[in-house]
Parts: structure tokens; sequence; C-alpha cells
């Protein structure tokens, strides 16, 4: 059993994008920390972007077809793609949702998730170490079923 | 002149997703009982299944400059995708919008479809057999023109 | 076992009102149609029209009673009639919404229904056709109890 | 071609009803003006008050058929009603909506009104005086067509 | 002065009807329990049920006629007929209305009625028993005029 | 005592204006027909128009100070003006309102009048003919103080 | 097994506050009839009252704890506390919610309560009354459970 | 430099309390998890809850002058209480957010919280790991300034 | 450099219109109440009125070439006008708001200004004396800059 | 007689709290403002904050009793709270409502008071001098009845 | 035939209002940029500037009577003026709205405009460009009648 | 240094697709137009089209890189990507935003663009010509860092 952990739009251009908002460390960085991090929990993960939706829906169909658990920060589709909230409630394994920067200082479209209302737990705002936290937590904690 | 039967995302996972929605049928049987509608009508009938909104655009420009008529669920686009029904405007023949599960139960984001304004006629809630009724509809009605 | 075919207000008026959005066939046409396709489906077909909520309500008790499947037209009261709302929750066969024109084409006051929350199947947009539609799939389909 | 005054619901209790909003004269009272009116004007005047719906529909129906003007004060109907504005829509002679009190003085909810959408002209807070400047109204104007 | 206990759309059909919101008892024991309160407090009552909205306003019309007390069950159109509202706002006796179901816990729009502006009191809630706490109060608390 | 008639902005330009709403008669046909029709009724009738708003407010100001009845046409100042809202609340004669196109069939943003409130009568679409049944009304019926 | 009336924030002040609205008579007029109320029914009453949000949340507790029915009259909070409302929430006993005055007349504001979600009856408008009707339908109706 | 866990109104019943949304553990339970949390991470931890707005106001103030990073879950206080949002907003330490349940999964009202604003990190879903997870979050980043 | 104390629309009819919401002192007595308080204040106070919107705004830009501290009372622009809102926000010395009336208890659209947000104080609801505590005010604080 | 000067939440913080928008004076200089106005002026002044809405609730109280009149700066509360609002309409003396920032140019939370519909003057965005301002006010006006 | 540049309220101020928004360049400026720009294409070009609506209206009047092509930047009658959008409904050459800040940037009551539904083009947020490239379009393409 | 001419859905379909919305001509005669108004002001022009957003996305990261200026036509994603406006927050060069129809007279959800937040200007409404104007401003404007 895999935790993949996905990235979605816009999110490969970390580190050059609005540094006041993201930070200065770059999607390298943000990998780098994912897989150290699974190495240091003994979990096996699968750090993964895209910018393209049916992508992004194939990686979450084979997740659930694995019963694998998700990280998943689909970024701007958060708040605008039905289909990504529809393969998420198809999920078999386990969803933390995570979003680098406090959505709900910024503006209101960034305050409503299509993720949420599948997820199991929510990390916002608290940058890379979000994911970080993500991994720590289904590492620490035993599937319900 | 083809009927076109086209599907949107993760319509690629029926029998596998949420069966208490959309019951335990799977995309495989869908595509048999259209062609085998097709059959019966004498109807040319071509299933599709996409989970990338571009491949679903080409495909309804396609069907406009070939005056073919339409079945579509867009599933999860129907809610969100003003490109989708852009697309759906410009067709040439018509358009029947299928959705499997009764919309109308479900969350309040998917009473709203950006294809109904399009559309010829709706079919919801019908399971499987809703896109047979398209078909029969699509033989049994004269084109208007 | 009977199939009602229910009709609301101002339907007895089809093919002297509003022909840009009914068509010119008329109400008398309409019953011929159903009665029709009952014949050859095997159906017994009951047609009626009112222009009284207490007449519609009471024959929705009555096929309660009689654990009948209902084919409804509610026009004008889908979109006001609470009351029908609640006399179609109480069915105890199954229902088919059927709407001649493309509500959702039309003023924002006909997108919403008090019945869709109870049918188990709406065709909207097909004309005529609707109802013949939703006769072919209640012989289609068997009852899921 | 007579011209019909048709009255909603519990405007039969005019005179016991709320005299702040509508006064003290009766319904008997504001018959016989409408009837002195079309005497004075040359117009045959029938004028008929109802509380159900159905019998309201019927009368508009009957209208439609016989291309007969109305004069209509659909009271509570007004804002609820789309049965009667759908009615409303399929007349073929003219149509003049009534309010006796100023409805835009009183609760929001009587703000909107399903008949102005079809009506020729509205007259609001006249009183029963009102009536007599729809009958005024459509003696003096010449029909369109 | 007796007391009218007047009851809505769909309530001849309680026993039978939604058993999970409005219980297993029917109206035949509903009128017996409100007749038998009547019978205990000196009281007489008199309990009618209309699927028909014009013999609801014309009971109300009566029973301001007659300055009798009210206990009024709308039912759906508590939330729909501003007709049913203006009649009870011409009453000249007491209005108590009732509700067997919490409304509060069901849909949105059975939040809003338009008998409330013109109640007494407003017993919701609590089953059969809201009729007798009703005809309680109406004996127990003497008229304010 | 005089019966103000005022006009307000773009009414100079009847006839050259969108004739289909407002047909094709210009602004000097509607002096003359209120003129002829205060003769005709023995009323003293004042007939003006102004694209200033501060003008409109100074003839309102004159008018409560001269307890004179007031015909008003706000315009689109109808929609927008809260001044002329409040003069008109201050005005001691009688206030009927006119609007020649039925208003209720435009833009939503005419549907809302801030003059509504203050009016005694409100008549709308009824065309140039709306401003002789305005003082038909305010010489048949007596004031009320 | 005791009942707890349980009085919100300004209710000390009944009898000296708006007695527009609330009538004349005391608090400690309240208190005794809660308490005659009891002892008539054979019920342990224990009346309360509290402008502090704390010290109602811990009789709420106390009452969860002790499988106690609560008849509660939130006031203000009504409007406004999630914090009692989930309280409510977490009740063993029953609920029956209680206020003095008619809600729905007044204020929007009023209109929504966050105890109503979790009350099984509430009584609106009956005065003092209202205490005594929630003390005899807890003594007439037996618990569910 | 302490961490200070503050627990806003009705955590003291944790595992008393609708066990379904928040699990069987209680709230001794969460106090240990974050004393041994801290004790492993070096952290000073203190563990407070209060179902008073002013003690929880008062907590917060002290913080601010201590310059005491928080993990706060407010609780139903977070939907209501622009107080102890502007606390938050003095605080000048950090500030992470928790929630038990996930509140988007649950009614509206709970999907708006005034603390968010204000919070450094927002951590929702994760039961009482949350709380451990804002600890390691804490321990793991250094304070901005 | 001068105090302008700035009247807008209506205002010259002070203590003739509607004297229970703006009592029955004048116009001429409100402009004597601020000279005489500039004269105590050692203030040159200039006062004003107009109708015109136009010259409202002139006077506006004159205010901020000469740097000078404004007084206004905006009265119906101030819910509608974005124009003076923007001359407003172009004020180069200091800008109080004042009402006379409490315009919080009356419309709602009464309860927003374009003017708030340009303004350094607002005083409502406090009569005439509001003029009198807004020169108090910019006498007794210096200027920040 | 005295005049209450009332201060809610988080006040107590003043020039600790958010400088840019209170500024850097303290509670402290609050009080010494307020008690030197009230000698001035001759009137017993008596300044209080609580963090405790009881508390206020209890002070409003009092005040009523008391016939004193009442500054009240409600802060947070002044938002949120329905209680205090129907404290504030109990009062028998004046009350003046003061808000040190301008709360207009804030949040949109801030825009809407509780406390507004009762208050007899407002006085906002003045900083602390508003609070001399009322004074002066209460002062200078006499009591209205 | 000539093009008038007519602009409203507060535009006169330019470079000396509001500099961040709106560069530092003057009216003057903007008039010599059009009129050379009119001289290069070969368009006689007409530059006004009014705070008066009435002036602004009958500018309007004047170009429809005229046939002339506008450029206006109605500044922020653009967001309030029904009677501005209507008299650019009646004009009979060619409309191009300009705004020379990206109005779309700013407060949220900039964002609609009753001008544009009459626009041919809008060009928004390019400076005093925007009315360079509004006449060049007006050369470059012919008319479309 | 290039300009970018980006084009999104649909646009390949120009000259077939609604030319009552969009015209006659064909999307290479865009491509022309663009090319050669390139080749007349000295600046390399780029014009592309895409039915992914994917690639859009792309796209807009590489004219990020490359600190090129871009012209966009979003098409329907305009009004539904959240993705294209972030990708566009993160443009360094400047970002001009064209829509060939005038988005302002059509359906409501035209009206907002996720675009509109982040471009340096905005034409709407005229045409092809649109794109001209869009590249003469981006030529005779200097870039402002």
């Amino acid at each position: 059993m895999t935790v993949l952990v996905l990235n979605g739009p816009n999110l490969n251009r970390l580190g050059t994008r609005e540094p006041l908002i993201y930070g200065s460390q770059t999607y390298a960085d943000l990998e780098r920390l994912c897989r150290d991090t699974g190495d240091k929990l003994g979990l096996a993960v699968d750090v993964r972007q895209t910018n393209a939706e049916h992508e992004m829906l194939e990686w979450l169909h084979t997740a659930a077809d694995d019963v694998d658990d998700v990280v998943l920060n689909a970024a701007a589709w958060t708040h605008t793609s039905v289909a990504i909230g529809d393969a998420c409630a198809a999920l078999t394994g386990r969803l933390i949702e995570v979003h680098i920067s406090n959505v709900h200082k910024r503006e209101t479209f960034r305050h409503h998730s299509y993720v949420s209302a599948h997820a199991d737990g929510i990390i916002v705002g608290c940058g890379f170490d979000g994911y970080r936290l993500a991994l720590e937590h289904l590492a620490a904690v035993p599937r319900e079923n």
C-alpha cells in the first residue's frame, strides 16, 4: 500500500509564483520533503503533479482500485471541479486535503472546497509542513475499517 | 448520420463507484445497451467516454460538422463547464441530455446544468434505461427542420 | 395494476395555448397517444386532467392506496404546490415526472420542482413523446422492491 | 364581446375584512360600480368572484376562447399562482391587472406578481375606482391588432 | 361559540402517509382526540379536513363571521398560500397554529409560515397532543378583548 | 389648486426614443393630452418635464407648499433616486405614479420604485392613457382628509 | 427524575421589560406557575434563570447526565448561540422549546432558532401558559424509548 | 514560553456527547494526549477548557502578553464569536485552529470561522490527533519574526 | 482654513418635512447653530445646502483644493451617489459624516452609505446637535498629518 | 442620576491591541477622559468594562431600574448579541452608541449593529473623543419626556 | 459627423484625484490626446466633461439626433444612473464605453455598468490610451448598417 | 520579447459557431489579423488556440518565465477557471484580456471573469478588432517597471 501525494494546477510553479503567498521553496523541495517523510515513517510515498484534470482523475481512479491513501492538494480545482470531488467520493482509502496557504484569508471563492465533503482530514495554511503532518497522521492513526 | 453517445468524467468507473447512487452495472454494460438499442432501431450509435474536457469539446465540434444527433451525459461537467455548454450551443443536430441518477435529489450544485439551455430533451434518474429512451426518442421523432 | 397519467392545470388547453412552446397537438391527441402506448405495451393506462388541486391530490391518494405507478405532469403546480409534493412523497408505486417543454429554457421560477425530490425518473422537453417514453420505461424496468 | 371582471380569493369579504386596508364598501358595491360603469361606457361587463383556483382558471380559458378583455384582481393568487399566470399568458383579448390597496406599501411577498408579465396595464392602490379606470381604459383605447 | 379545528391537504391520510414523520395513528384518531378533549373542557369542537383551498377559505370566513376560535393545521398550504394567510388575518376570534411534526427539522421551505404572522399561539412537533394543548390553552386563557 | 404632471429624464424624447417600448407619439402630444383632459375635468393641469433631479425636487417642494396633487412619471429616477422618494414622502396632496410602459415586463431593476411607497395610486403600462386615468381618478375621488 | 425549566437572558426582567410584548406578570409569577403546574401533575419541577451562557451550558450538561426532561426558553440566545444548540443536541431526555411572545411576528432575526433542530416540541406565543402546556405535554406523553 | 491549548464550550463533555461525531475518548484523554505530546517535543503545554467566553478571552489576552503560541478549538464559538476573533487578532505568538470533526461535512453554519482569518494554520477532521499535529507543527517550524 | 458644512437634497425643507423624523426646527435654525458654534470655537464655518448633485461635487472639489475640513450630511445621496463618494475620497482635509435622524431605525436602503468609507467620523441620530458635535470634534482633535 | 459608560469585550486591552486601528492610548486613559469630561459637565459618570456578557446585561438592567443614561461601546457584541440588544430595548434613559474606529471601513460583519435599533444617537470613528462627544450631547440636550 | 467624447463626474479632477488609481496626467492632457488622435485619424472629435447628469443626458440626446458616435466614460454614474443607460439605449450611432482604471479590481459596486448593455465596445483599465483605442476602433471599423 | 495571443476553448470554431454572436470570419482570419498587426507594429506575435486547460496553463507558465506580454481570450474558461486566473496572477509581463462579443449583453454567468483581477487592460465587444487594439496598446504604452 502506497500513499499518493497528488498536486494540482500551477503547483509545479512553486518557488517562482507569488512567493508572498506560497514561500520561496520549489516544487522539487516539496517532493523531497514528502519522500523523506515517507522514508522516516516507513510509508511508500508517490508524489505527483499535473495541470491536466483528466490525469488527476485517472490517478484518483487508480488509488481507488488500489485502496491507497491519498494526500490531495487540488489547488485551484478545489474550488471549481465537481469531477475531482466525485472521484474523491469514490476513494476506498483515506483522503487528507492539504492547502499550503491559509485559503480562508484569501478571496471568498477560495473558501469553498468540493474536496472537503469527502476528506477525512483537512490541513490548511501550514505551508509545506502541512504535507508532513498529513503523512504523520496517516502513519499514526489506524484505518477505521 | 450517426448518433454520438458521449459520456463525461468518472463514468468509466460505473459499477465500481458509489453503487448506491449509480447501480452495479458497468460502463461496458452501458456501451452494450446503447449499441444493442441502436441496432434494434436501425441507428448508427457511437458510444464514447472521456475524462478530458478537450476531448469532449472536440467530439462535440465533430458532431456539429457532421450534423449528428448527440446523447450527452456530461456528468460533473454538467454543473461547471461553460465550455461544454458553448460547444452544445453550436450543435447542428439534436441534443438529448441524460443523467443516470436523479440529480435533483442530490446536492444543490447538481441542480443547475450548463447543458440544459441547449438541449432538446432531458432525461434524468431513469438509470441506464435513460440512454435507451433517448435513442428511442431520436428514432421516433422526426427532425424539426 | 394501472398506470395513472395525471395532468395538471391548463393542460386541457393544449393545442390552443402558446403553440410556440407546446406545439399544435391537442389534449385529446395526448390522451390517445398514452392509451395507444399502453395498449402496445400491455399496460392499463388511465389518463386524466384537472385544474383543481384537490382533485389531483385525491387521485394521488388513490394511486398510493392501489400501489399504482404514476406519470405526472403537474404543470404550473410543479413549481408552487408543496401539497402535491407531499402527496407524491406518499406514493407506493413509481413516479415519473414529465414536462412537455424544456422548462430549463424558460423563466427561473420553472427551474425548481416540488415533485422531483420524490420522482424516480424525470423526462423534460421531449414533447408529447415524453409521455410515451415514461410508459416505455415503466414497462421495461422491473419494480425495485 | 364582453369584459370579464374577475376577482380572486377573499374578495367576497370586502367591507368586512381589514377595513383599514380595503375600505368599508362591500363586494356588492364593487359589482354595482363595475356594472354601472359598463352601462355608462356601453360595455357588457360580467363581474365574478371565486375562492377556487380551478374556477378562475376555467373563466380565463373561456375568456381566451371568446377573445374577451379581462380585468383581473387575482388577490392573494397574484403572488403565488403560476397556474393563473399561465392562463393569463394564453388570453387573446387584453388584460388589465387591478389591486385595490397599494401592494407596494405592504409585505415584500406582495411586491411580485405572476400576472404582471402578461398584463397590458396595471392599476394599483386606487381603491374601487381602479376598476372603473380599467374599464374606462378598455373603452377608450382601441385593440392593437 | 365553537372551536373550529381545521386541517389542510393530505391530513386525511394520517396513519398511512410517512409514519416515520407523522406516526401511525389515523385521522379518525385525531378527530376523536379533539372531540374528547372538547368534551372534557366543555368546548364545542368541530373538526374538519379538506384538500380544497376554497373550502378552507370558506370555513375561515364563517369562523370570522361567528367570532369562533380556530385551531389550524394548514399542512402544506402553511408554506405556500397567501390566500389562507389573508383569511386568517381577518379572523375575529383567536387562532392557534398547530403542526404535528417539527417542521424546523425538515426542508427549509417548511420553516416559513404564512399563518404565523396572524396566529396567537403556535404549537409544533408535539404530535397529536399538540391539538389537545391548543384546546387546553383556549379553554384556560380568557379572550383579551 | 393645481394638478402638477411631472415627467422625469428622457421623457422629452418620447416619439424618438425606442418606439417599440414607448410608442410613436411625442412629448408634445402628451402635454396636449393632459391639458385637454384637465380642461374636460375642470382641473388646472400644469405639465412639466426635466432632466435635472434638482429641478424635479424643487417642483415637488413647491407642490408640498401649495398642497397640490401630483401625477409623477419619474422615469429612470423611479428606480434610483432616494431623494425624489423623500420629496414625495413630504407631499401634502395626493400622488399618482404613472409609467407609460409595463415596467414589470422589462429589466429587473425597473421592478422596484422608490416612489411607490409614497404613492396613493399607481398606473402602469397603459401608455399615454395612463395620464388621463390618473387625472380622472383625482377628479373623481374626493381627498381623504 | 426532574423537569428542568431553564430561562435565558433578560427573562429575570419579565414584568418590567417591554410589557406590550411580554405582558405585565413578573418572573416570580412564572416560577410560581411552573411549580404549581408541577405539583398538580406530580412532576418535580426545577425553575431557573441565568444571564450567563456558561451557567446555562452547565445546567444542560447536568440535565444530560441525569436524563432529565428540559423546558427551555433560551430567549435571545435562541437566535445566536450555537453552543446552546450543541448542548441541546446532547440531551438524553426530552426538550420542549418555549417562547412567550410570537417570535414570528417580530424581527426576522428572531425567526431562526438554533434550539429547534434539537427540540421535540415547540410552543410559541402562548404567553406564560406556554410553560404550563409544555409541562402538561411532558406529563401526558410517554417517553419514546 | 508555553503553548496554550484552549478548548471552548461543551468540549468538557467529549466522550459523552454525540460519539458518532466526536468519538468515544474523553476530555481527560485529550488533556493527556496534549501533555504527552508536549513532553515528547520538549514544549511546555498548558491545556484548558471553559464554557465561559470571558474566561477564554482572558486566556487569549494573557497569551498575547506572554507571546505564547496558541492551539485553539473554539468549538461552537468559532462560528459566532466576533469577540474571540478579535482577541485572536491581537495574539503575538502563533495560532493554530483545530476542529476534531470535519466541520465541512456538517451544517452550513459551521463552515464559517471567525478564528480562521487570524490563524496561521488550520487542522480539521483529524480527531484528537489534530492536536498532536498542531503541536508537532509548532515544534518543527521556527517562528517567522 | 474653513470648515464647510454641506447639506444635500431636501434639507432646505427641514421644519416642514416629516417633523416626526426630523423635528420642527428649520434649515435657518441649523445654519445659525453651525455659525454660532463656529464662532464659539473660533472656526470659520461656511454652511451650504443644495438639491443639485453637481453643485455638491463642485463644493467638494473646492474643499479638496483648499484642504478644508468638511461636515457632510449628504441626505438621500448618501445611499445612492457613487459620485459623491468618489469626491469624498479625494478630500485632503478631514470628513465628518452627519445624519440628523437615526438612519439605522429606518428603511434598509438607508443603512448603507457611500460616504462612510471615506469619513473620519460619523455622527448619527443626534438631531441638529450632531452638527455641533462634529464641529467640536474638528476643533478639539488635531489633524493627523 | 448617573451616566453609565459601559465598555464590552477586549476594550480593557486598548493601547496594546491593534494600535493601527485603535490608537496607542490605554483603557485607563479612556476612563480618565470620561471622568474628566463628566466633571467638566457636572455629570456623575461611572465607567466600566467587562468581557462577560452577563455582567454587561446586569449593568444594563440596573441602568433601566435607575433611569440612567448610557454610553455603550459594546465592541464585538455589537454585531452578535441579541441579548444586549434586548437589554438596550428596555432602557428607560437615553442610549448613545459609540465605536472608537470607523466600523464601516472594516469587515462587512461589523456594519450591522444590534444596538443601533435602540440607540438615540450613534458616534463612530471619532476615537476616544467620541466618548466625550456622547457626554457633551447628553449634557446639552434635554430629555424628551 | 462628429465623435463625441463624453466624460462624467469628477473626471475634471484627473491628475489631482487619487493618482495611485488614475495616474498623474490631467484632464487637459486627456482632451489634448483625444483631439490629437482625432486629427491623426481624420475624425472630428468633441471632448466634454460635466458633473451634472442633466447636461450629460442632453449631450446624449443631441448625439442621437445627429447620429454621432460616442465615446463615454460615465465614471461614477456608470454604476448608478439608469437615466444615462436609457439615453444610451436611444443612441443612433455607435457607443464605446471607456474606463481609465480597471474597475474589476476595485469595489464590487463598480463591477456593474448600466452603460454596458447598450455599448458596442468596452475598453477598461488601459489608462488614457483607452480613449485613443476607442477612437482608433471607430475609425477602423465601418458602421454596421 | 514576444507577445503571446492565447485563445481558449471553442475559438477554433470561429466562423462556424453562432455567427450572430461572433461574426462570420474564421479563426484563420483572426490569426492573420494578429500576425499582420504584429508586423505593422514591429512586435513578434505568436497566436495559439487550445481546447485543453493544461495546455493553456503551460503557455502561461512559459510566458511568465520569458517575461512576455500576453493577450488572452480565455473564452468560456474566463468564467469558470480559477486555475487560469492563478496562472495569470503569476505573469511577469503585461496581460490584456479580450472578448470578441460584448459579454455584458449575454447570460449573467458571463459577467464575472477570473482573469480581470489580474489584467492590465480589458477590451470587450470590439470583435476581432479588439485583438488589434490590444496589440496597439502594448506597442504604444511603455512597460511600467
